[in-house]
């Protein structure tokens, strides 16, 4: 367990650090003996549980439904469609026996339980989903089919980091199924419109939507489509996408419906996923040097309560209008903690309800009992222009008449909320360039920090592996037109080749 | 799809066959192509989810917390624990290898990715999750950690059953931590009762309470406590159980802590479960010869709401009332869906829901808007003696005022939960005798329905094998003794050995 007296990494000192530090602190996650495996901690589950009940909440308000697939996936059924196989028949786990036996105490492979043939740890569903369609769709009446699955995946990974990037991860993947190619396409771009609006309004993480170039779609799609935020690195991290999969998966699985005309014909395919890798944006975009800072509407705990008293005597009635004020707030139907532990200090509690981002503190004294007021303070505000450290600390902190107390903490939540969303926007803008010509790429992207590059592009994958060598960047997305700044619109040339270009594209250094 | 043409086989004529048959007709789960893995499907899901609310509310309730950690478990950590290894290093999936490689457009395993241990897919997780618990227990003051996790295992089944037996299920682990062997028995004693509210409240099914006797044990465990239900087979189904690990993996993860006076201790353990096993349960406990029959705490649509209608005119109307009176059914909380389908026959609705397990169905045509009433027809109601199935059909089906049945709908299912009960409490106490000889026991179980018997015994393993080979019975449990009948109560005589006995067990077949 960390003690307090574990700091955490500044930012500006080493990123990578600190976010490790953050995790620790704030008692997310950490690595297990199982290679590329990570443990998620009941802080980070908790984060994660409130995210799914968000999401699921607006996958059920579409229309889907969940079910249940299969772990386990026959290697043949990756043979089927080859673009897919070419992208996932890579680093994962495979299957080969069924059996183990004890020998002289120790355990091992029972040789004589090969398969006869291997199967591999799901590391996305499509296959083995579209293989169980071939039965559920005949008619254009069994269409749309729109299923989602929670589930956990498995793509072997060299090279970890906790949340980004683990062997095995979590996550939900939508499979739909529909008559038309048109309505597979707006299928695709709804659900990557409910992935934008969590992000946002749940998240409070703005983000870019827009189209992956063919070199980063995913194996077996006609089309891509992705979200992604800015960390405050100023790297890009692609938050979630939502992929248009034209007819290549029901061709595979043989899947054919009948329709209206009576005629033959394949479905039209979509499938769009988040991960266990949000909660790693999560921290990335709102975190600061005290630890965890989490929006109001995706914290486990909102409003923790710590007693403060001397006197055995001062505790048991600082403890007992703890608790009643604690009830009065769960009425409200926030998310409350009493922190009565006994053996550690008020500021110990203070620093580590801080670290795990829990958005309000209230203190509650012998002072306070006496006066009727309660001390609030907010986990974060935001700064004024010329506000020194120690006066935004003080303008953190009130001391409201308990009634009043009691009625702001809704309204502070969702300001807070708002205000986490706004400072986002405000930091993303601030590292966002229009640039025109490769000499002032080079300069921007000079910055570790550089953020969002705005360029002019008409490269080819070979282009875009120039870039990524030169500068480590890559093409995020082509926006989709609503999302351009205005400053960044119209017709270009490709800042390298020169080549015409009909809109601008994001390029940025990358998770 | 299953059309209204297929029927259901009659529990009498093919037991076995009745329960496929329901399954499909409730479009619950079937077979993948993956050998022994089954699919969930969406109604099957969304019947698991309410059960995962309502034991997560428990055990949330009870201080429990969840998390999540590796799917992969290396060999070596089974090897540590001597019974455990010896109880599941045996049938399970192993990863031997972390890459494929397509040759000639055919994927194959790449015999240079062998991994230097192999893994296995979880079967279960105490040998995992204590390897992590090292790092998290130092001191008394990090106890009792309590932890739980939904996942899914794999342990690989030769014969499987759809939610009976399957290679992969789902389930929640829990597993916790304890600073003395009381604290960790009475936590193992908690769980129980929370999984015997869940089974008696929830899913209507009654439960025996008991230890498991030391041949069933979990491998492992010092102490194995079970909830066992009666099945309309009369055979016993396993419903969950909560197992005391002494020190066992404590010390074999090599977990100390200092406790309270500052010596080095191992903690006490607990693990317990409950799987997608449950759901089997459920449909063998309440379900009939017309399908599905869903506690209403369970249903993931309490009332289907079926609009009649002849011409155009007549179904904007009913429609549109369909509509209003879900709407307000659904600000009463509940569960709601307006089947307005078009192209299907009311009747082959009422058929479909039926199967499905709807509790209450709202039919609405033109002569109940006339009238303003509804009619309202419970999915099931218990029989009174002597009535015939024409007269009970009749009294599932009422015309009530439209407010009158909207008012009504909430007690209705209230009373349907409670029937469900009495009706499995009945039908229970009807299978059971207390039995005293060999003899007597082997008339008794020439029934293929026969049910528990309430037998003394004193035997050893050996014994328990000759009964099971005799008679396909097993000892279900030792019951706590406020689960004894008053009429089975006292000492006795082992009815196989003759030994003396301190208290009747329960004996019986079982899945």
């Amino acid at each position: 367990m960390a003690t307090d007296k574990d700091g955490i990494t500044p930012r500006a000192k080493d990123y990578g650090q600190w976010y490790l530090d953050v995790i620790k602190r704030a008692d997310l996650a950490e690595h297990s003996g199982v290679r590329g495996c990570m443990v998620i901690k009941p802080h980070g589950y908790a984060i994660w549980e409130k995210m799914q009940r968000e999401l699921d909440d607006r996958f059920k308000a579409t229309g889907h439904v969940n079910a249940y697939f299969p772990l386990l996936i026959p290697i043949s059924y990756l043979s089927k469609e080859e673009k897919h196989a070419a992208g996932f028949a890579k680093e994962c786990a495979v299957v080969t026996h069924h059996r183990l036996k004890t020998i002289d105490g120790k355990v091992a492979v029972d040789p004589e339980s090969l398969l006869e043939e291997p199967l591999i740890i799901r590391p996305t569903s499509e296959t083995v989903i579209w293989a169980q369609y071939k039965n559920w769709i005949q008619s254009y009446r069994d269409l749309p089919l729109l299923i989602n699955q929670w589930a956990n995946v498995v793509r072997w990974e060299m090279r970890t980091r906790l949340f980004l990037r683990t062997a095995e991860f979590l996550w939900q993947e939508g499979h739909t199924a529909h008559a038309t190619e048109k309505e597979a396409r707006e299928e695709t771009w709804r659900m990557l419109d409910v992935y934008a609006d969590f992000a946002e309004n749940v998240m409070a993480t703005p983000v870019v939507k827009g189209r992956k170039s063919p070199a980063e779609r995913f194996a077996g799609a006609f089309e891509t489509l992705t979200i992604e935020g800015m960390m405050q690195d100023g790297k890009a991290l692609q938050m979630g996408t939502s992929h248009y999969l034209g007819q290549n998966f029901s061709k595979a699985a043989d899947v054919q419906f009948l329709n209206k005309e009576g005629k033959l014909e394949h479905p039209h395919a979509t499938s769009w996923g988040v991960t266990t890798r949000l909660v790693g944006a999560l921290i990335m975009t709102h975190s600061d040097d005290t630890g965890l800072v989490l929006p109001p509407k995706l914290a486990p705990i909102q409003v923790v309560i710590v007693p403060i008293h001397k006197t055995d005597e001062e505790r048991v009635k600082v403890v007992e209008e703890a608790r009643k004020v604690a009830a009065e707030l769960k009425e409200q139907g926030l998310a409350v903690r009493v922190d009565d532990r006994e053996g550690i200090m008020p500021g110990a509690k203070y620093y580590e309800w801080e670290a795990k981002g829990v958005p309000i503190r209230l203190e509650i004294g012998p002072k306070d009992l006496e006066k009727g007021s309660l001390c609030l303070v907010r986990r974060f505000m935001a700064e004024k222009p010329g506000e020194t450290p120690e006066e935004l600390r003080k303008r953190r902190k009130t001391f409201p008449p308990r009634a009043e107390a009691i009625a702001s903490i809704k309204p502070t939540l969702d300001a807070m909320q708002k205000e986490l969303l706004e400072r986002a926007r405000a930091f993303r803008a601030a590292r966002t360039r229009v640039v025109d010509t490769i000499e002032d790429f080079e300069a921007y992207f000079k910055d570790p920090n550089a953020g969002f590059a705005w360029v002019h592009w008409a490269g080819e994958a070979k282009d875009e592996e120039q870039m990524a060598k030169r500068f480590e960047t890559s093409v995020r997305c082509l926006p989709f037109e609503d999302q351009i700044p205005a400053d960044a619109r119209g017709e270009g040339k490709c800042l390298l080749t020169g080549k015409p270009s009909s809109q601008r594209v994001v390029m940025a250094r990358a998770y």
